[in-house]
């Protein structure tokens, strides 16, 4: 970490700093400049809370060299961390790719059954389905809640598919028994005290990107659930916000190779929340397996033309046949 | 709200939808173009959930003309909405101008009294202080929690001020009880189990911009609240995220005209956040006020040189009362 | 087009409106709602001005239903564009894929050819190298101007490969005439006067689209090229700005699906400029190919540890040599 | 400036490197971490490329603490700089303030000299007017071009109104002899040949900052421009590109207080371009009179209701006029 001083300071208070900083356990090196004395902190800054010492009138500014979160950077823990579901019915990282799919909300039992044994048969190992959806206005459909989650596990006992659904609120923690893998949306990825309660929780946590984060922030939130001691964490890259409007977000691939550099947690890929559009699901998949990703996650909806209540980004079942077996192609090109 | 219908549908297709549309309460025009079919919908379409609508397989494009948010709405709420505090000690919108200023956290019974009462004198009429604290690391401060409410409520007695803290669990709630106005974070503005349990209390709320919301997403959120039946909402903008970095976040003021155009609540800025530094927190209080804020919520810290914990974005009680003092030279310019 | 008035707008201002509407060759069509009146406009709305429009003071709000660019748009020109060059030594679209690969500034004749003569023998078909750079700052190396595209031209007679390199201003038009491709960089996407000289060329033109633009307005920019009567146009996706700094632009890979969709031009990724790190130059070249980019442009160096002037995301011959088998393995595979 | 170097650093790579960067004319000192070894820079680091050093493989990071901007530092000319125009018709800067006005494009020499007359009345004392107009589309109205530009002048010739219009071209420079002040356009803010060759003229230059650029980008391009000999530079804000819809951009009024801190150069506020309606200019005008910019920039036309031509974000002129005396009481009251 880097302070620059302010030349007005004064000896005393410069004097106070380091010593501040010393008995926060960081040895101190300092440079002084004509117009800028220059302070490097060497050691464990990761506690050290730069927003405290930027708050000091006579510090300038301060930029961390080094990364502040521990638990995920890869510099502690060089070795990938492989996330096993259920027994290892499915796993992610490490070489392990799985493909999530399944529709975007919970209907029925019936709907939810044939889309997953459809999708099952096409290599999916874990099924998706929203139960509490958020939506952006409160007039829009909130999904079947306790019900959605009922009908996922009754599914999950009829084809063996371990499942994942996404919570929005702490007090719904006790629904989750059941389910495989808890998701937390990419609005509620800095909802600190959700992640610290899941990091209380021993089940896999798949953590999307919020829309306007960077990958440090999504690092600090993996870094909330994992500081609570479950470390494990799958993150998901599900597009961030840009000026584009012909897409829903923007598909930043680039994060993978990113995540993949700076942590040891595995990285999924959401082509179909990302794009907002079944046409570009396909590319976008197998764009995501050329560069490295540890699965995917799709939407999968058995009948989109005559239902309204499917995203317009759903694919069939035949469509995600062949994504997954183009997927499989690209992943055996690049291995 | 416009459909484009794409010219590969089929007549029942067609004829399908318009039923649907029309069981919906709306009524239906069409139009047919060379390319393109487009159908129109009058009357209120509030309630039309454009997803469901974007996802049929023969459907182009859905454009809203008219707002999704109804109760926040000003054509059907032309009168300004004010929102008083604490049976009149503060109130906001309508011609009233509310200053609220404390410290971005609550460390003690001291030094909230201290500053309390300095900004009280200067002419604040709320209170702020921080119990829980969001922050982006695990490892920084997270604030004194319910000691922090505590203290709050004590200073209130003490001074007579109305309290604004900010919540971030639905599970607090209880702690609340003699808080005046609740406060939601940017990081929650779209934290929608939190925003409909607030519809069900009767305290007002100021309800912070997300950092990367638009000023429709912020006005859903106030409609999330008040479909609950809490109509006392206050709007906050506390600046979004660009890609400037000498500013923290950068202000948005034209938010302020066009959320006075679009809806009847009251609008606050926050000078302190938005910039996150004390020097330019003067010039956007007085632009704000200039361009016809409601109100203005600021950083107050008594002693920030020698404390450690203050945001470099404090004002000293002595700047504080400076700068309302210039604020209230600006609003009469204006009146 | 649908134009939305407002409800306080006089019957004569409505007939002016719609008399000039129907002077431009359009038919118009009207729906009488309760709280709006709404106008659709059908036929070819491309030179309609909507600023024109929006500036009325009873229009309320205009919208584009179908897209404002027209010779590059792929619904009057169903076939993919096929930009060969010099004679068909490089082609790109409709099946054929190239690879763009060169020093990011030309310093010498001897380096020019190594790497030249290097990514030749690894498959590229375009020599790529910067005479004129643009810099943000004025005190950086600003290129060798005229003696680099004589470099150039010089290394394409040893070698064959045809050459690409970028034009700042229409006035050094003269000396791009032994240049096979002209390059407009990403900060002159939108410089129109230049567009236009560049459309009264016959030499293909390698249009990047700018840090912030969207994909509508890359069009819009080819279009200016193509309005002129040059439509050999090859659009190119280099990353956008987004919150994210581990990487210097967001690669935006939906884009490739989205243009290929949109239009018939031919589409090339560059993942050195837009990751500014060469360890993800692989990655995401991997992830272009596999999402059907019909090229690649992509920094070679022959001595980066070396040497000061190459760029941080620039590869060594070998590692290039590595990328263009991986990504012929992966074109494969999706084939 | 800081390099963070990798541990894998070789004693002669790091020698090399050091010996180079004295050779700079900088003073370097060295700290040597348990993870990482860093380099501080004390000097005068303007001229040193930091892409260079971030190129080298052994290189992790690289941060400039002070400005890459010299010239137009206020750090090295502390004083403002007062541009003035015509001799003192208008001035900008030191206390100076000066209201710029008139239509968006120049139509006819009555239409111009009628606005010109009106808002000369009102207190402005610069006439903009654009000759050349950068449009998304090449089928949007250019400008009258020559035509424009002579109008111009015969109107300042009738009104002793000094003139400023945009520049889009090098190639066009010579017609703008009889023009007082030459706009740079947010789309040309880094067309960096066309900035250099305005820093070798004498006459001040209006420069724009670009849609998602940057302060410090803004203050590179300024750079340029005083590089050449011509420190005359007005920085105008005029809105950057956010995710927002309800304005045209979003004007970063924070920006005037920000340039102002790091710059002696004038800043004027454009608040018709910025919001893209006439309804939230004069909220706009206000708060940036409010938080201390050198001068307004507005769009005035003289008859909006019954042309297609004026932008939607014209004001009439009597609006301009309630705009022009509402500035200058907010302007008495922070003085």
């Amino acid at each position: 970490m880097i302070i620059a001083l302010k030349n007005s300071i004064r000896t005393e208070e410069q004097e106070h700093l380091i010593q501040w900083l010393e008995s926060q356990g960081v040895r101190v090196h300092i440079s002084v400049g004509e117009f800028q004395t220059i302070v490097g902190l060497v050691g464990d800054t990761t506690r050290i809370d730069t927003d405290l010492i930027r708050g000091l009138t006579f510090v300038d500014s301060v930029t961390r060299i080094s990364e502040p979160f521990k638990k995920a950077n890869r510099k502690f823990h060089p070795d990938d961390t492989v996330v096993k579901v259920n027994g290892g019915a499915a796993a992610f990282g490490g070489g392990a790719f799985s493909l999530i799919a399944g529709p975007c909300s919970v209907e029925s039992e019936a709907q939810v059954e044939t889309i997953a044994r459809a999708v099952k048969e096409s290599g999916a190992c874990v099924l998706r389905g929203g139960a509490f959806k958020p939506r952006t206005s409160p007039y829009d459909f909130q999904g079947l809640h306790e019900e959605g989650i009922r009908i996922l596990s009754e599914v999950k006992k009829l084809t063996g598919l371990p499942i994942i659904t996404e919570i929005m609120d702490i007090a719904h923690l006790p629904l989750f028994d059941d389910v495989d893998i808890i998701q937390v949306g990419a609005r509620n990825m800095q909802n600190f005290e959700l992640l610290k309660e899941l990091g209380r929780t021993n089940k896999p946590i798949l953590l999307k990107r919020g829309l306007a984060n960077n990958i440090k922030e999504l690092l600090m939130s993996a870094e909330y659930i994992m500081a609570g001691g479950n470390e494990q964490v799958i993150l998901c890259e599900r597009g961030v916000r840009t000026f584009e409007t012909y897409t829903r977000n923007t598909l930043d691939l680039s994060a993978v190779a990113v995540l993949h550099e700076l942590s040891h947690l595995p990285v999924v890929v959401d082509p179909s929340h990302a794009t907002g559009a079944a046409r570009y699901v396909k590319p976008m998949a197998l764009a995501a397996a050329a560069c490295g990703a540890d699965g995917l996650m799709i939407e999968v909806h058995n009948d989109p033309p005559h239902a309204l209540c499917d995203g317009p980004q759903s694919l069939t079942p035949e469509q995600f046949d062949d994504v997954a077996k183009a997927v499989r192609k690209v992943r055996e090109a690049i291995s």
